[in-house]
């Protein structure tokens, strides 16, 4: 099953557009192993999601050991649920395509986050892979994203556009597959309406709520496609960390209940 | 020591801008562990080259092995060679410190690449540490590198620039504590000189000779700093397979000696 099926699968039989963020920090958690943590908040939320996102950032911080936790982390996920490697990789061909058999093959992976930067040469060797999703950084959700996301840039058959414009174009010219998404911040409400007007029927990942101050009720209006599906709306801190103590997973389960029926009272006023 | 001292350190001491990529290819390797591969080639070269540069990719596509193997050969380095993780890393604040804290503390790096898509604030962790170096993708080697790179961009207050020379301003402007670098692919010549104009005393990695047709003589003119250093000229599969026998290291040690030469020949017109 490719990536956006089993995506909208997930995403209907669990009614949900939460992704829980799986990004395990050694300051905020309580005193257990990285894959014991992760396992009790899959354990007690794999009914409730759309999909689960791993950052790579915070198993590779903790060296071999977080690498290990991460490979059983992704086993742990149940089979019907996908797993997106927040990776925000990009290099050149030889390396794009060891970076995408990285995260696809060796990690098991259904989709990762790519950064558009080196162009298409770059993301080739992952858009080889048709059944995985492809999620290329488009306006990301942080305050810096302005110094080139913002840029006024010349085509030369078109007047200026934003930067995040020109990739979303080619994000569609590349959708050859079905298998592109893009990632659009939720703390730019504007931007995911125009993203969503240029990529109608994409996949968006959409992370910036909670701890970041995104906006849900113009993610949720601005991220769904015409069916009000294809958004995914991701939370990190705000659910793994929802209690620090030993009830740190039934904590989680309840931060995730309550975005979920947030962000479903939000669709049914669409 | 800080980076840039440590890479000029190195440079002088073996009379080298050589770069050595350290990119195990398990297609391409002899039948031998990839620890033990570039334990071979760094004793085979090390009085040779400025620096060594492992692209995380083809040990992540290995897995845990693989990472193991990363964190033995950045140990087994000489002491006053550095290091550079080709990593091309680039994430939101709280996650980009994770990035930074991997690559310098948890597996030891000098120095790391970078991506600017999402700007400043991804890369203040990183800049964080003065005493490693932060070398920021600007104008890569590849074809697809156009696709965004060359993107004629308007800023308020002066007149269309590419894309990539937006990147060498505002990485100038971020060298507050002189620990910044950019890479500039030897595949556009033009622009390796132009990026040399804006960002006179910066090093600059220089990937794209070897495999990928560069032009080396450029590279070595338009690369050099006023002192006729601070180029860092990369090369990894010229060098790692020359021969793909036994002989592997006793091949990849000529190859470094040639271009070595060559290079050095070159500085020598200049």
């Amino acid at each position: 099953m490719n990536f956006v099926d089993k995506l909208v699968g997930a995403a209907r039989s669990n009614n949900s557009m939460v992704c829980v963020g799986l990004d395990p920090d050694p300051d905020l958690m309580p005193q257990i192993g990285v894959y014991e943590f992760n396992q009790a908040i899959i354990d007690a939320t794999s009914d409730l999601v759309c999909a689960y996102k791993p950052n790579l950032a915070f198993y590779e911080a903790l060296g071999i050991e977080g690498m290990d936790a991460l490979l059983k982390t992704v086993e742990h996920v149940p089979q019907g649920i996908p797993v997106i490697a927040d990776a925000k990789r990009g290099d050149i061909g030889n390396t794009a395509k060891a970076y995408a058999k990285a995260l696809f093959q060796t990690f098991g992976f259904d989709a990762a986050t790519v950064n558009p930067y080196l162009g298409h040469d770059s993301l080739e060797p992952f858009l080889a892979y048709t059944d995985r999703g492809i999620l290329i950084l488009c306006r990301t959700s942080n305050p810096g994203a302005a110094d080139f996301q913002e840029l006024s840039c010349l085509e030369s058959t078109s007047s200026p556009s934003p930067l995040y414009e020109l990739v979303a174009r080619k994000a569609k010219a590349w959708n050859a597959q079905g298998n592109v998404g893009l990632v659009v911040g939720a703390t730019y409400p504007e931007e995911v309406k125009r993203i969503r007007e240029i990529c109608p029927e994409m996949p968006l990942l959409i992370p910036g709520i909670g701890t970041q101050g995104g906006d849900l009720a113009s993610a949720v209006r601005y991220g769904v496609d015409a069916n009000g599906e294809k958004a995914i709306i991701s939370s990190s801190r705000a659910i793994l960390y929802a209690s620090g103590g030993g009830d740190f997973a039934e904590a989680a389960r309840r931060a995730v209940l309550k975005l979920r029926g947030e962000i479903n009272r939000l669709r049914e006023t669409l």
